[in-house]
C-alpha cells in the first residue's frame, strides 16, 4: 500500500471512493461529498498528508466532522466558511493554535470533509483516523478507549448558531451533542477531541487515509470485481451475493436506522439475509445464523459496478455483493466491544471476529 | 414601597412569598426554594441589593436562573458549587469580571436561587428583573425588546456536564437550550443576557425584588385577605373564587403543562372556570370568556391561609382565590404581546388588558 502526501482534486476521487467502503453503508454519498469537495479544492492548493511522527508532541490535532443523520447531511453540504468559525473555536477553548486537521472517521462524508476544512484553512491532515472505519456515536473512537475526552466540543449549525460543551464522560457528550444536532435540524458540523500530537501517537489508527485511497483505486481499477480483490487483500469474507428486495429507512432521534433484506442470486441462489443499520451496518443476519456484526465492517458494493453501495442508495432491485471486512484489531478487546459490539446496540449475540 | 437594601434569611421569607405570587403558579415551591437558599445565607453574609443606577456603565452584569420543569428543579435545588462555575464560564466567554448578580424572573424559584449565588460570591444583587413576573421560555425577557442577546450563555447539570451557546436568536437560544435541559434530566442551571449596566439601566424592570418582598409581607400580615389588599393596592381584579375540582399536569418537552378546573364558591357558586398553564398560568376562561390571559398575570392564593399556590401544589378540594395582576406596561406594545401574548401560545385570543 502506497502511502498519500498530498490530496488534490484528482486523488480525492479514489479517497471518496475507499471511505464510501469503510463507511459500511453509513456517512452519506461519497460522490456528494467528492463533487462538493472539489469546489473548495479547485481553488486551494493540494492538502499535505502527514505522519503524526512528524508533529512535535505538544502541537494540537483538531478532528473535524459532520455529526447527524447521513440523509440529512446530504442535504447540507458545508460551504468552507464554517470552519473557520469551529476552528477559531476550538482554538479560543483550547488557548492553543492548531497544527493539523484530523478524520474522526475513514469513513462516508468524514472522510472527505476535513479535506474542505484543511484547504481552506492551509492545514495540513493526518493520515490516520480513530475508527480505522465509519461507527454511528461519538464515543466509538480509539481516543475513548485511550481516555481522551470528547471535550471541549465545538459545534455550529447551517444558520450560524454555535455550541460548546465540556463533559463528563463520550457518552454525554453523545447525548448532548445529539440533542442539538436534532435541533439544528437533523445534522451539524463538529469538532472534538482535540488531542497532543503526544496523545495522538498512541490511539490513532495510522495510515487509514493511505488505506482508503488504495481501496478506492482497486474498486476504480476491478470494477465488479473489485469486491473478491479487497476480500483476499484485507483478509475480508465474501458474504452473501444478492438482490435487494425491501429497503426500510426512518430518520430520526440524529439518525438514519433501517433494515434491508436480501434475495440470494449466483452462488446465494434461495438464501435470504438481512441487514441492519444505524447509519452504519450493524449486523448481517441469515435466518438465525450471524454473518458479521459491530465492530467488524459489513460493506455493499454494486454488484454490476463494484462501486460501494451506502444505505441511501440502496434500492428494490439492486444487485450486491455483500462484504465482511475484519476490524481494526484495536476493536477486539472486552473494553472496546462493550463500547462499539452487538450488545451495545441491544443486539444478545456475542461478538465472533470475522 | 419599601426599597430593600439586603437580604438575610429574616427577609428573603417575604421575598420567597412574593416571589410565588409574581410567579402566577410557575418557577416552583417558594418554600422549598427558600429552605434551600437559607442554608446557604446561615453561613453567609446577607446578600447586598443594589440599583442599577450605582454600577457604571460598562460593568457587567449577570443573570442566573434554574431552567425546566419546576417539577423537576424541585428534586435537584442547587448546592451552591455550581454557582461558582457558571459564573466562571461565563466570565470566560465575556473576557469580564461580573459585578453583580440579577434575576432574570422576579416569580418562583428563580427570585430565590440569585441570591444564592450572590452569596456564594460575595456579589451585590441588582433590584430588578427582566419579566417583572415569570414566563415559561427564556426568549421573553424585556431584553429581548431591546434587542439584547440571550447569548453567550452558560449551562450547567448536577452531574457536572457544561454547555456554551453563541445563538442567531433569543428563539434559537430557547429552542436548543431547552433541547440540552431535557437531555439534562428535566432542569440546568444557567447564567444567561449577560448585560452591561448601560444596557440593563434601559431595559430592566426596576425594584421588582422591593416589590416581590412587598408583597410576601402583605401576604404574611394579612392571610387569607391579603389578596384583597393586592388586588387594590396592585390595581388588580378578583377574578374567581373557587375549588379546584381537577387537575391534569404533564411534565414533558423541558415544562410543567396543564390544566386546572374550578368549581365557584362564596359569590362565584354555580359558576366554574379552567386555568391553563404552561410552568405559569397563560389564560383563564369561564366557558368562553377569557377572564385573563399572558402577559398579565393569573395569580392563586388558598382562600384559607392567604399564601400564593403553585401548579405543583394544586390538588382536588383546594379552596382559591383567582386573582388578575396587570402586567407590567413594557408587555402591552404590540411587538411585546407577539413575544408573550396568547396567541404565541396557541390560543385564537386577543389580548385585553385586564
Amino acid at each position: 500500500m502506497q502511502k498519500i502526501i498530498s490530496v488534490d482534486k484528482d486523488n480525492l476521487e479514489a479517497i471518496a471512493i475507499g471511505g464510501a467502503v469503510l463507511g459500511s453503508g453509513g456517512g452519506g454519498d461519497p460522490y456528494v461529498g467528492r463533487l462538493m469537495t472539489n469546489q473548495i479544492l479547485e481553488k486551494a492548493e493540494p492538502v499535505k498528508v502527514i505522519e503524526v511522527e512528524s508533529l512535535n508532541d505538544d502541537e494540537l490535532i483538531l478532528p473535524i466532522a459532520m455529526m447527524g443523520a447521513p440523509t440529512v447531511m446530504m442535504e447540507k453540504f458545508p460551504s468552507g466558511n464554517e470552519f473557520t468559525q469551529l476552528v477559531s473555536m476550538m482554538e479560543k477553548l483550547m488557548q492553543k493554535k492548531v497544527s493539523a486537521i484530523l478524520c474522526i472517521e475513514a469513513g462516508g462524508l468524514n472522510s472527505t470533509i476535513p479535506f474542505v476544512a484543511a484547504a481552506k484553512l492551509g492545514l495540513p491532515i493526518v493520515d490516520g483516523d480513530a475508527m480505522g472505519r465509519a461507527f454511528p456515536e461519538l464515543q466509538m473512537v480509539s481516543f475513548t478507549l485511550g481516555g481522551i475526552t470528547a471535550t471541549p466540543m465545538a459545534m455550529i449549525d447551517d444558520k450560524g448558531n454555535g455550541a460548546t460543551f465540556d463533559t463528563i464522560s463520550n457518552q454525554w457528550t453523545e447525548k448532548l451533542a445529539r440533542a442539538l444536532t436534532i435541533q439544528m435540524g437533523g445534522s451539524a458540523m463538529v469538532s472534538l477531541y482535540p488531542v497532543t500530537a503526544k496523545d495522538c501517537k498512541k490511539y490513532l489508527i495510522k495510515n487509514s487515509l493511505s488505506l482508503i485511497h488504495y481501496i478506492g483505486n482497486v474498486v476504480k481499477e476491478h470494477s465488479f470485481n473489485a469486491y473478491q480483490i479487497l476480500a483476499k487483500e484485507l483478509h475480508g469474507k465474501h458474504l452473501f451475493q444478492a438482490r435487494v428486495r425491501d429497503v426500510e429507512r426512518t430518520a430520526g432521534e440524529g439518525f438514519t436506522r433501517g433494515v434491508v433484506k436480501l434475495e440470494g442470486i449466483g452462488d446465494f441462489i434461495g438464501r435470504s439475509a438481512k441487514l441492519d443499520f444505524q447509519n452504519e451496518f450493524l449486523i448481517a443476519m441469515e435466518g438465525e445464523t450471524v454473518l458479521a456484526t459491530t465492530p467488524d465492517l459489513i460493506c455493499l458494493f454494486d454488484a454490476n459496478t463494484g462501486e460501494p453501495v451506502t444505505t441511501e442508495a440502496m434500492k428494490y432491485g439492486l444487485a450486491v455483493n455483500v462484504l465482511g471486512l475484519p476490524c481494526d484489531p484495536i476493536w477486539r478487546s472486552k473494553e472496546a466491544i462493550d463500547l462499539v459490539g452487538p450488545k451495545y446496540f441491544k443486539y444478545d449475540v456475542e461478538y465472533k471476529p470475522l
